[in-house]
Parts: structure tokens; sequence; C-alpha cells
């Protein structure tokens, strides 16, 4: 009798599968008001390994680290005439405070362009106090009907990035810099996973913003998710906020912003990406354990080895963990580090001592072969790093098998609902088609220009539009 | 005619002296809704260094980082009733959600014992399970009556530490483990402040434990400031939520569970603790910035040479910054990074550069003086330790010279009201005396036993209280 799957396979039910990974990998529970989560010690190393590789990046970029409230008073939300009429409906709304019904009633933030802008007017006053360039770690809420663990939910962590600029083009540049240079870098090279860089339609822009650049990443089952957005605000709400600035001419100067976010559902992004019926695999740069040393047995030789790999592996630069829980049962820690999708698994026994051996199970390519304990630390990290680009290979691999080019409206949503991507001509869709498309859920998620640069223009000549179903 | 100062001196108006500093040295503005606040670039740099700091010590106190949601349903805080007695003035309340009135109304996190304990019981099963050790960083939300930035805020940053024991002696451990090797270590270690660990009076205690440890500090006007506290919270919370697991005897025993937490409050703490007229002084072991070089004038050579020492300093472990702002006068620059409290200035002119030496300026140990530029390296190391262990002595000198030793509630309170703590024996200051000291805000701050450890009962023997007024 074979064994029962551990999760649903992703072929008879995706999010099925997606649910169950995070249950049983310990990723998160629901938390009692809907839409809320719970963020397990596990899934939140995973989240941590993404901030500390983010914030690098962040800095690297110039911007510093602030704190701005979450209350924000109602009424600097209806400030600027699109961003309250996107988020009005989304809103938590503080009544009572300290026992007293409040005389203004207060938003929970859904994100801060509005309090952080009050600031940037009073921060900026000359051109000497540009670039101001801010981003700040912190919880949002934004109330959601359809609720899914790490894509929607009601409460998420995330960074927003907040810049304000002298001239339009110095803050066209840090967008795309931020898109670039700190979203696509880190989704790449860290989070191996492929994704498109383009332009919003107006339509699915951010509310408020004249430009949003997105990266898209396709999951398992070929639908889209948005990984992240930088967006040129252009001068919507230093006009809102009277965010001026005295020029080196002796002019009162209106400034040019970005804003730009990512958040926890780039975890629920990792897993849909990486993810298979045995559960999750964390790429090697990321994984907060990238080996786990196991005892099969609990005996003194044994133990003391892990230990001593445990020890070597980590002077070799590897972030190691050593499983020694010998009262429970070897198959079932195995099928638990496999479900957390920890990269590579050294597994001693007895009998491997004897031979000066380990089992060396990789998670991500597969496999598992004896190798001699002497060489782990040499050859642990080319493995690692083996997987990782394998890992970055194969999210390349199915977004270009699983995307067509198509020339019609109907082509287009046929492929989407086919399970994948579609290429067709801008100028082909345009916004008519688009909102075709939208009534069978399936949306334009970036244009890119011919050459698969990122387009300049909204009407930018021979754009195409990436089409797909999204989470 | 003398310069006016810079900051309200202290002996004339230590709050104003404190508000003074936090906005010339740009730590934090007041936010938009009372109580609330903006952490600036340079005072959310603090909060970075210490969270850094403290995360490390909790991680290797064994506890892993997890999040919370920050809303609970109301009905939670009820559960445990002393908790809700003392959380309930304090809430903010959210009752509209999505467009809609809630069906019930939730609360913006006051802190998260509830809300984790209702996971606890779900995660704790056996005895396999214990201890089961989680903290989080985050955001919590008290409604403020009389709010002060840093110290009393509407909304401010935390960690926050839960603990679920199989026994109360393991439980009872663990909360002075972190009480002494987290909290006091990085207190005395990294802020150079001279705190007392004791035990607070049952009157003091927070609303659901058995025992709440705390660390005070004595700050520059002679007042106290609770740094943080760990806290035994026997099994009131696993009674409430039925935290329960199957003992290796078989028996289903009660959960004994901690909870434990610091927060950006110890950022007030830094200031009233290290500044002087001239501003702040942080700590080098804190400092994000341990020295800043500064060009005086902007010619090329000097230019080069402020690079250059920056990056041998960088090589050499220093945190550094270079300053070649030359388009602002120095002089501003120079009063600016003063009132930042960086431990170290570096000045090099067009002067120095032909001796080879650079004006080496000491923010703590005060003074100026001309050093060779090839000795930096080497030296700077030596002149920071210097500085940390000058701040930190002077911080014990100012408790043990304004802290004396009384025998009856009158002088107590005299003592508290010149300016100083008082050390009275708890068997003549008793629950009454604490009570008549109330009357006055004269609190005592905490019980410490008769050799100066932390007492373990209420009523040990020989026990000591300490009196004074706090923040």
């Amino acid at each position: 009798m074979a064994k029962a799957p551990v999760l649903t396979p992703q072929a008879e039910d995706f999010p099925r599968w997606y649910q169950d990974l995070i249950n049983k990998a310990e990723l998160a529970d629901n938390g009692p008001v809907r839409g809320t989560m719970v963020i397990r010690p596990y899934g939140y190393g995973l989240w941590e390994r993404m901030q500390q590789e983010m914030d690098a990046r962040i800095k690297a970029a110039g911007a510093l680290n602030a704190y701005f409230p979450l209350f924000i008073p109602q009424s600097y939300l209806t400030r600027e005439a699109e961003h309250v009429e996107g988020f009005a409906p989304e809103l938590a709304v503080v009544t009572h405070g300290g026992g007293k019904e409040l005389e203004e009633p207060v938003v929970v933030r859904p994100t801060s362009e509005t309090i952080i802008n009050d600031y940037f007017s009073k921060w900026v006053q000359s051109y000497r106090d540009l670039p101001l360039l801010i981003n700040q770690w912190a919880n949002v809420v934004r109330w959601e009907m359809r609720p899914r663990v790490f894509l929607r939910t009601t409460e998420f962590l995330w960074q927003e990035g907040h810049t304000a600029h002298a001239t339009y083009e110095d803050a066209r540049d840090y967008a795309a810099h931020i898109h670039r240079n700190v979203y696509a870098d880190f989704m790449e090279n860290v989070l191996a996973i492929d994704v498109v860089l383009g332009r919003k339609t107006p339509r699915e822009r951010f509310a408020g913003a004249v430009n949003t650049l997105t990266l898209e990443g396709m999951m398992g089952d070929g639908k889209a998710l948005q990984m992240g957005t930088s967006h040129e605000l252009g001068t919507n709400f230093s006009k809102a906020f009277n965010t001026t600035y005295l020029s080196k001419e002796g002019r009162q100067e209106l400034a040019w912003q970005t804003s730009w976010g990512s958040s926890t559902r780039m975890v629920g992004g990792l897993i849909m990406s990486h993810g298979d019926d045995a559960g999750l695999r964390v790429p090697p740069r990321l994984a907060p354990v990238q080996a786990v040393v196991l005892a099969i047995k609990g005996d003194d030789a044994v133990l003391a080895k892990v230990r001593e790999i445990g020890e070597r592996l980590t002077a070799a630069g590897v972030r190691v963990q050593v499983d020694d829980r010998t009262d429970t049962p070897f198959g079932r820690r195995a099928v638990d580090w496999e479900l957390k999708g920890v990269p590579v698994r050294i597994e001693v026994g007895p009998r491997d001592l004897e031979a000066g051996t380990a089992m060396l199970a990789r998670r991500i390519a597969g496999g598992k072969e004896p190798v001699r304990i002497e060489s782990l630390a040499e050859l642990l990290p080319k493995v690692l790093e083996e997987d990782q680009a394998l890992l970055l290979k194969q999210s390349r691999d199915r977004r270009e098998a699983r995307t067509s080019d198509v020339s019609t409206v109907t082509e287009a949503a046929e492929a989407a609902n086919a399970g994948g991507w579609a290429r067709i001509p801008w100028a082909t869709l345009g916004q008519e088609g688009e909102a075709v498309l939208a009534e069978q859920a399936v949306s334009v998620r970036c244009l890119i220009a011919e050459d698969g640069s990122v387009p300049e223009s909204d009407d930018e000549p021979g754009a195409v539009a990436v089409v797909g179903r999204a989470y």
C-alpha cells in the first residue's frame, strides 16, 4: 500500500496544496480576526532573512529607515482624490480610544503616503534637503474580503519607501533604480524567482501614482503574483500636502516623489514558485537553515559526530542546524525537514560513522548519496550555489514554457485560462480589450517594451502586454 | 555677548531640555494623532542598533521570533480578570472595517498575552513541546492621557517575549535569565546605563502577573525610569486559555508562563541618562555612527583625506560617517554632531594636512587635541571603549550619590522630592507607607534583597524598597 501523501498534490488542487503546506511546514496560522495571520517561527525566519537582504539593498540605495504612526487622521486620506477612492473601501477605523469616542476617527494605515507627506512638507525646505530618501518596515491594514494567508491578509508586514526629489527625472530614475537594483536583484538573486519587469497599465496603477513599475512572477500553477511595485507619484501628493522647496534659483517648487513596497506576500510567492508535492524548497541564499545535520540514532558517537559536523560547517560559513532530537523517529524528522524545504540534509548513523561517510540528501536537485565527512565543508558551499541556480532556472523555464504569443483578445483569455501567460501587442489589446479580459478575471500584468525593457510611457510604440490570471 | 545655548539648560527646565534635544537632534516629532510619534532616521537608527543587540541576546536565550496579529477580539481580553482591568482604560477600539460596522469590535493590541495564549493552547500538546520560547518585535497601542515622546506614547515599538514551561521552577528561572542576561546585560554593557534589578511590589505588578522583575535606571534629574520588565505569569493565562500539556507521567498539566518586554522608551532613557546641555551622548557600543570625519573646507586634498580616513577606520571595524558637506558652515555641522552625540569627531582642514594630524574631539570624555592621522585606526577603538566605560561610571556614580538610606516614610518622600532615590526597609514602609507615598506621586520602584540581589518573594525578610519619583 502506497503511503498517503503528506500534502494534497499540486495537480489535484493547487490552492489546497498551498494551504496544506503552510499548515504542515508550520509557516503560519489564520488569526482570530478574519483575514489576519499568525506568522510562526519558521515562516517568520524566512521573512527575517528577506528583511535582512532587502534592508541591505535599500540602505545601499541611500534610503534611511524611520517610523511613522500607525494611526492616520481620517481627513488626511481625503486630500489626494484618487488615493482615497482606492483605499476607502479597505480601511479599518478606530472610533474609540481610552474609553471615549474620538472627536475625529482615525484610520489604521493602509499605506503611509499621506502621513509621510505631512512630515516631508515640514522637513523639506531647500533644494539642499533633497533627495529625501526614507524607508519604513511596518504593519499595514487593508480589510480583505477574500483573504488568503501571505497573499491577501487584512494585516501584513512590509517595507514602504517614500522619497522626495527636486526634479521629475531624478524621481523617475530613483523609482527605476529601486525596481531594478533593489527588487529585481533581490528576487532573482536571493529568492531565485524569475520576474518580468514592466509598467502597469493606467487601470492597474497604484491609487495616486502617475506610473507604477511592477515585478511579476509566475507561480507553479501558471498564475501571476505581483511581487513588488515602485511608483512615480509625480507631484500628486506634494500638491495635496504642499511639499515644496526653495530651488537654487530662489523659486518655490513642488517636490517630485516616489513610493515603493514589498511585503510578506513574497513568502507566498516563494512557496508557490518553488514548492512541490513534498513541501517547500527554500533557495539556499535565503534559507535561515541551509543544511540540517541529523542524528539517525541517539548513540553517543553519532551525537558527537553530528555536533562536530555542525560546528565545522558553521565555521565554513554555512547556516546549519543540528537535529539531535532522537526521541522523535528519524523518518518523521526527515519528512519534516523536507516539508520545510531545507536545501540539504546530512544524515549520520552508526554505519555511516564506520565508513567515515554521511548521507547527503539534496532537497532541490534531488537525490541522496554517501559523501566523505571530511569533504563536507568544501562540498556544501558548491552544492548550495548549484541548487540556487537550479531553482532560478526552473522558475525561468516555467515562465518561458507557459507564455505564448497571441494576436487576439480571445487567444489571450484562452492562454490565461489554460494556466499560463500570453503576450499580445498593446496596440491590439488596448484599454477596451483589457476591460473585456477583466470580465473573465484576466488582467494585464504589465507592459513591456519591444526589446523586453520597461516602457517609458503608457503608449510607447511596439509595447507588449503580458496577460494572465493573478493572485 | 555669550552665544545663546542650543538647548534649554537641564538645570533650568529638564523636561524642556529633553524636548529641545529631541527636536534639535532630529530624533522624533509628535504625530498628528495625539500621543503618537514619528521616529526620524537618526532616532530610528538608535532603535535599530538596540534591536540588533537585543535580538542577538534574545536568540542566545533560545527564543525564536514570530508575529501575531495587531487586532485582538475584544472578548479575549476579558478572559483574564486582572489583565482586562489593567488594560481596558487604555484600549483603542476598531468598530468599522471594510466600510461596515464589525459584529464584534476588535482592539488594537496593548500587549499580546491573550492572543498568543490562544495559539499556545493549540501548539502545546505534550511535554516535548516545552519550553516554548517566542519573541515578537511589534508596535502596540495604549491610549495615553499625558503623552511624552519615547517615554509614554499612544503607539510604541517594542519586543515582547512569551514563553510556556512545564514547571514553575523552569518559568521562574527563565524570567530571571531574561532579566539578568538579556536586559541587564544589554543596558549595562551596551546602553551604559546603571540599572537596579529588583522585584515589583504587588501594587506595581503587571496586570495578570504573579511576579514582575524590573530594571530601574536613574535619569539625569534623579527620577526613575522603568527600563524593562520580565514577568512570571504563573498559570493565570494558561488557566484562562486552557494551555495544558500531557506530562511524561501521562497527566494533563497547566503550562507555567512568562512574558517580558522592552520598548522605544529605552531611547528616552538613553537621552535622559547621558544627555547634557550640548545634546545627546551616545555610548560607542550602541552608536550607529561612532566617529564622524569632518572636512573643514572643501579643498580637494582635504576631501580626499577625509574619505581615506573614513575607509581606514571602517576597515578597523569602526562605524564611521564622512561629513564632506562643505557647503554648510563647519561650525554648524560640528554643533549638529555634538547635538546628535556622536562619540568622536575627527576634523581635518588644510593646516592639519600639512602637519599630518587631525583634531580629535571627544564628545563623552570631552577635550580636543591633534593626533597623528596614521595613529587613528589604532587609537580609536581604545578611545571608544574608554568612553563606553566612562558613561557607565557616570551613570553609576549619579545613582550612588543621589540615593540615600532613610528610616521613615516622610524622609523617603523628601529624598524623592529633592530629586533622588531613597532606600527604606520594606518592613518599615509596607503597603500602607507605599499608599501614602503614592499620594505624592512617589512610588516604590522595586524591592531588593539585603545583599542587593532580587528578592524571591513579596515578603522576603530584610528586603529594602527603592523609592523615587518616576517617568
